[in-house]
């Protein structure tokens, strides 16, 4: 499994993903899933991935041997149908020895092209892409249940990269509490609109911020369920219910 | 979609069901999933179901036709088998006529018999069951990855029902604000070990407890953000990352 998740914030972009790989849970990896393209200097493009990792390893490849759709791209959804285009041809080719095995991977890509804004665009196994709204500024890939409340409760307070990367921490540290196949090192990238540099921060499993997120988590969730009063019944009814 | 959670209290029993059922988004209705069957009164047995609605209503017709192999049932263990035998009879009778559509169904079986402690069984669509135990006192059917986390924390507090009653409210309240398949009425029932009687009481939509439930859970979620500090930045690196 994989979680990944980006944020888009007033002022930039908050970027979030784990490492842990499984084939078996007796093959546990680490595997980074966030990745800076090269690029030229008028734009930043940043690719998360979640899926087969073959495939999002092979795409990284091709990427990489033929960076010109990405060095021309004049919109950064082009740079996501490029993506999807080398998923789907990547799977493909691998299809028929795979039996039905899923080599599919999905993709993530964020950042700014020259004075466009910046943009934020999920790829699907596909092929095709689904952009980040003002109405729901995040995205997400892999293991999206655990960690998707906390994030569309804080929505609207997306108001910088900076409070919204709290969100983003609280997110990821419920989801790998809650999914052994999601687990650190984390690595966690700011994009602070107009700067076309990127921040970067590896956290490991003992960094004391995460473990800070995870009691301040815990604590806050207990406190709420104590601030609960005791629910009023009335006197036990005498075979009361739905009986068949 | 349907979310069932039971939890074992160190006094009894906290069940809780949701009653949505849908068959499409332009098809959404509203049934009961917790069901108290009709037993002699040395016992006490509740079924919580989820999955295909008309396998879980044919497993509950045949039980009530012939009600003896649940009032005869030594352990409450023999009724989750024949819960589950049932199923699968009912599987089978519709499995070539649905053509590869689901009519699997699982359940929870709860209960009572005679002097025995209290217990608390899955059923599988398989027919097989699994029991809640010390370690994880409770057991959730149907949607059950948003409602997850909040009864793991609380399972050391299940020291009463009136106390784990408040996570199972949580629960319940979490998973509908983020799957629109889980929702109100909620039927919820409590057994008090020894009693061989259940409480029940059905929360309509605005019941105050779910709204204060969920104004509380918002509010101590949005405070653990609060509490943590904004992450600590060196200076932006320039060129750093895991460039292709």
């Amino acid at each position: 499994m994989t979680y990944c998740l980006a944020l888009k914030a007033q002022d930039g972009l908050v970027l979030l993903s784990d490492s842990r790989t499984n084939a078996g849970v007796d093959d546990v990896g680490v595997t980074r899933k966030l990745h800076l393209l090269e690029t030229p200097s008028d734009r930043i493009i940043v690719l998360q991935s979640a899926g087969n990792l073959s495939t999002t390893q092979e795409v990284l490849d091709r990427l990489a041997r033929d960076p010109t759709p990405i060095a021309s791209a004049g919109h950064l959804f082009e740079v996501a149908l490029h993506v999807g285009q080398l998923e789907q041809e990547v799977v493909a080719q691998h299809k028929d020895a795979l039996e039905g095995a899923d080599a599919t991977a999905s993709f993530i890509v964020s950042g700014q092209i020259g004075p466009a804004p910046v943009d934020l665009l999920m790829v699907y196994p596909e092929g095709n892409y689904l952009r980040a709204s003002d109405d729901r500024p995040f995205l997400q890939i892999g293991e999206t249940k655990y960690g998707k409340q906390i994030l569309e409760l804080g929505a609207a307070a997306f108001a910088t990269v900076d409070e919204a990367t709290k969100f983003a921490v609280a997110s990821m540290v419920t989801t790998a509490r809650e999914n052994v196949a999601v687990g650190p090192p984390y690595d966690l990238a700011l994009y602070r609109e107009g700067t076309l540099d990127l921040q970067q921060r590896r956290f490991e499993e003992d960094d004391p911020y995460l473990e800070l997120a995870a009691e301040v988590w815990e604590r806050h969730l207990l406190a709420a369920i104590a601030e609960l009063p005791t629910l009023d019944w009335p006197d036990p009814p005498a075979g009361a219910g739905d009986g068949l």
